[in-house]
């Protein structure tokens, strides 16, 4: 858990207790791999969005503290569905459900920890909730078979990607900013400036990802550099480099290689980063930000609004 | 559709119409994947038991087609991931092309669809239905993870396999005959008998399917027959015949064997047969049946009473 969130933490630890309790099920078996999944860790950011939104209002875990856990059980599903489909095998520097117990469980264990999250969201009375949620799962799924579909495509241009990383991401920052609030039944004028502030650093938060999985010390990211290009995943960087690169030919051939060498790969960096795309995509991450601490001034000025500001700070300086 | 659906023929059309809509998606390749999924047919069982549940209240389609839609939906979700196999895992750690998108596909469809169904449940006000359903597609995922973590285990017992087939099938089809009513606001006094009545009627159903992947007219079920023993799931003609069986030795070491030729399937389909084990499930298939039908006299004479009647009757004698 991040400094940043000192003023919620005693709340997080509640929100990580019930991560555990909620996945406990009559197979042993499905506990222990659920149980594994939580305790290989993550930043709980949807948790914590949620809480912070939820200061906007009367604030009250018990109110929002359902919330809070089924985010974090929806991003869980989709990174261990995401395992199945691009064999990763380790992430956050931990062995993959799917690496450890295969594709069929982790397919059927990411289904039981997103209808968990469903019997957590059903105990909500207000409709906005469960109608952003499955509307933010469905248009999840739009963006991962996006990914999946321009795999190695040359013609996806960058409105494609930002298409792809609303949906991956940035809808579920948003939603969990917004419905933090919701939960605590704060009126609709904060709604809109918290989700458009989640929106605007989900944005930012992937384009730092993909910038990090082409320049990040290996070891602090938890897996390997340059996974996005051995499975042909085209990011901003790449996008960018592509058009401007004095080597594009070059790189054109590498990154649209469908099976690339460690020393391809690193190649591929080296141009990407020395034709700017590597600054252009950092510079695009801060936009958003920016953007971001613009909705925050429409908010009331209380010590969450400063946390959210901090966290804007943080999302474009991290290295992992 | 079954000629037994001659009631609801009609709404069950307006049905077919709402899925193919419903799952229109921004991308081409998801509204094609997915109408070809709707396309390749099934029963529509749950959503006749759904419009079959109204019909105990003031029937009104238009109050239970989202349910109706949204139930397909969820099983065909569930037998998208069920088509998830592990050649990933198994060919020297690195997986084909063809079946790796053939596991992407299949695991963000299904949750695409899955995701589509949960719109359709959040325009409900009634908090039965998403309560009912999202503990039900939890379930659903217990059943499946049981039947990977039991394949080839010998040591599972026959409530094992209650167990499985309760969450498996029967479930999904208690909450269609039940929230059907609902849906249409009946007064808790049909939810039970319905409810149990489409419990009982599932666990038939179920039975049924295993016995007829043993006995079928392979050209009938449209898929091989024994697919469950050559995958190592163990079913109740199979269990009670490991207890009985004359030859028991024999028929463990087929049953137990990790890859097992045609013709040691079909020495063990001899063996099942012989000692009675297709018999007693039949036995056991009906007993639920008669269960299905005591319900029915719980609730009120009307036409829908009688189509329920019938089908309880269809399930213990179909052939495919």
């Amino acid at each position: 858990m991040l400094d940043i969130f000192a003023e919620i933490r005693d709340d997080l630890k509640i929100v990580e207790e019930e991560l555990v309790s909620v996945v406990q099920a009559p197979d042993s078996f499905i506990t222990e791999t659920a149980t594994h999944l939580i305790n290989a860790g993550g930043k709980r950011l949807r948790p914590a969005f949620s809480l912070l939104g939820a200061k906007f209002y009367h604030y009250d875990i018990k109110k929002v503290l359902a919330l809070a856990v089924a985010l974090e059980l929806i991003h869980m599903a989709s990174l261990v569905h995401d395992d199945v489909v691009d064999s990763a095998v380790t992430r956050r520097g931990i062995p993959t459900v799917k690496s450890m117990w295969g594709n069929r469980i982790s397919t059927h264990l990411g289904d039981y920890i997103f209808g968990k999250s469903l019997i957590l969201i059903s105990t909500y009375d207000n409709p906005i909730i469960p109608r952003v949620l499955s509307d933010t799962s469905v248009k999840m799924c739009e963006g991962e078979i996006q990914q999946i579909s321009t795999v190695l495509d040359a013609s996806q241009s960058i409105k494609d990607y930002f298409y792809r990383i609303n949906r991956k991401t940035a809808l579920l920052i948003a939603a969990s900013c917004q419905l933090g609030a919701v939960a605590c039944g704060a009126p609709v004028s904060v709604h809109g400036p918290l989700r458009r502030y989640g929106h605007n650093i989900g944005m930012a938060f992937q384009i730092t990802d993909d910038v990090l999985d082409l320049v990040a010390d290996q070891q602090q990211l938890g897996k390997p550099i340059g996974s996005d290009l051995h499975q042909g995943i085209i990011t901003l960087p790449v996008i960018h480099a592509l058009e401007r690169c004095s080597f594009k030919e070059r790189l054109r051939e590498i990154v649209f290689k469908e099976v690339k060498t460690e020393q391809e790969v690193q190649e591929a960096v080296e141009l990407i980063v020395s034709c700017g795309g590597v600054e252009y995509a950092n510079k695009v991450a801060l936009k958003y930000i920016q953007k971001a601490k613009e909705e925050l001034s429409l908010l009331p000025d209380i010590p969450a609004r400063d946390t959210l500001f901090t966290i804007a700070d943080f999302i474009s300086i991290r290295k992992f």
